[in-house]
């Protein structure tokens, strides 16, 4: 049976002011909807392809929040993880407990913090991407088609056609890229890494035990515990922290990828809602209550009823959130790192 | 005796998100101390020359607010208006009611809202100002040194030295000028009209009665009637709405003036804090919590213990204020009043 699992760990710093310590980035309204958090828009277009066999990997202090903000999930489906140990052992957790109620589970793995624009291409794709995976057995991941030179990711470069020419062999993972490698990439049709994973349980579970057999013992101690509180809470930070990247995927071998262009964004940034966000005849990307006077292609974003005046500003990015008001030219969003530091460097708590 | 009377009236659009419809400028804490309100640093610094006799003339509906900002003045020194029917009315009723209980009475006026950075020369040329009055029984005015060609107030031609050298005729009041008019004052050594007015309370009223006989005769009537509050509602709608420079100053005979020079403000925007508040190094102007990063030559002005980040900007106004936040350049600070009249024309209340 096919299974999605959303890891929902993260924080997201570029996005202060609105994440915060306990608003982690997939509980924001980011996406096109205002109103809905990324988490539920994931979850609502997971549940569109596999039903009810969602499931949520998530921090044990975010499971309540996490369970408020996917009301239609059942409680059950919510995993928590009692210490952070990075995307391997989440994985891995999903794995074995999965593999567990159903032998046969067909696993896909998505980051609860991204915005996709077309969602039908991307139902398409991930219904493709579990087929492939259930079919050949493979690790299949989906290589999105890039837009730009980005730095900021992982990418993958495609090799020879694969599964009757329904995906590619994958010819390596890349990491994180300079500039000018990045734009070589970009030339020679090598995709994003988009985080999203596809595999047999028990494929993973194999892969694990080859790869990382810390994490393999663990996961059988908490198999043989019937994955009970108290054996997590004791096997969880004993577990080595490596993301399914590094641990797994660019070494296992025969792993395939699938392309998607879906209208992918991982909303790192403020920036980034200039791609998920509608913009005005001018250019500014608004969400929330705002009167713009001569101002262009400015990025605003006020929450809670409050609004934001801009008069003839350009290139702006504009945040109201909570008790905190950033000012940012767009091209430094990323720079908004540097404040979350200052604040935590000082007398900040009441900000972070 | 000598009497200190603050004109308590104003608005104040160009300060918004800061002034509101309920909070007018002269009640918002805009000097270089960031607790008091400039209405509370006006009575400070009267009463620092005239003692107990300082009297508030302000809207009814502004009353409650005006006394609760200064608790430490007589609830009965709060002269109400029924309606707004600007200075001259304003200043004629401190002039009849205060020559009603002190036929000597010599009255200075004062606007509610301004800041002095040189409190001990204001202090000393108000004294002067006084002494003047008494002694010569005419109009005194004071004419703000400039330092800049402005456009916004009037201006006092000096003329012939008067009262023994001690302040000199006005040769001329005169509008708000154009640019190069305004240059060209700069150069001749004009002063600004700073909207303080020192005489006889006998002398005020009987330039009333010379050149605004409605006035003056609604004054008669507010006297026989001992000021009571059913005479002042009756009366007061039927007084004609001018300004006391229009009224009384540009055609009373024998005006005379005192250069003041002590650090003047009329904090007429949000730019003009940068003559209020002392910049850091980087020529940024903070009051409240802000976070600066790369940010140089803004104004920046947090309420509520909220907190400010900016990131890589130069010379914007940044303010939070309540449910709103303004995002201007420096030297286009005078165009937040686009920004009210939005608001008005939308519905936009709950921002005014």
């Amino acid at each position: 049976m096919n299974h999605a699992v959303i890891l929902a760990g993260g924080g997201g710093t570029r996005l202060w002011p609105a994440s915060r310590r306990g608003r982690p980035k997939q509980l924001l309204a980011l996406g096109a909807d205002t109103r809905e958090t990324l988490l539920h828009a994931t979850w609502r277009r997971v549940a569109g392809v596999v039903g009810d066999n969602v499931w949520v990997v998530t921090a044990a202090d975010q499971a309540e929040a996490v369970a408020a903000a996917l009301p239609e999930l059942s409680r059950e489906h919510v995993l928590a993880e009692p210490v952070a140990r990075s995307t391997a052992a989440a994985v891995g957790l999903a794995a074995a407990y999965l593999a567990a109620r159903d032998p046969d589970a067909v696993l896909a793995i998505f980051p609860a913090d991204h915005h996709i624009g077309d969602e039908p291409g991307y139902a398409a794709t991930v219904e493709r991407a579990l087929a492939v995976a259930a079919e050949s057995g493979a690790i299949v991941a989906i290589g999105i088609r890039p837009t730009r030179p980005e730095t900021g990711f992982g990418w993958l470069e495609p090799g020879a056609a694969a599964a009757g020419g329904r995906a590619r062999e994958v010819a390596r993972f890349v990491e994180k890229p300079d500039r000018p490698t990045a734009e070589r990439y970009l030339e020679r049709g090598l995709l994003w890494n988009g985080g999203m994973f596809f595999f047999p349980a028990a494929r993973m579970l194999a892969e694990i035990a080859r790869h990382l057999p810390a994490l393999a013992a663990g996961l059988d101690e908490l198999r043989a515990a019937g994955f009970d509180a108290a054996a997590t809470a004791r096997v969880y930070p004993r577990l080595p922290a490596i993301s399914i990247d590094h641990g797994v995927m660019e070494r296992a071998s025969g792993t395939l990828l699938i392309e998607g262009d879906f209208g992918w964004s991982d909303v790192g940034s403020w920036d980034a809602l200039a791609e998920v966000r509608r913009a005005d005849a001018a250019g500014n990307v608004v969400a929330g209550r705002a009167v713009l006077v001569d101002a262009r292609d400015n990025v605003v974003h006020a929450e809670d009823g409050c609004l934001i005046a801009l008069v003839g500003v350009t290139g702006l990015v504009v945040v109201r959130a909570g008790n905190a008001v950033l000012v940012v030219p767009r091209d430094r969003a990323q720079d908004v790192r540097e404040i979350v530091k200052r604040l935590e460097q000082g007398d900040g708590d009441a900000y972070l």
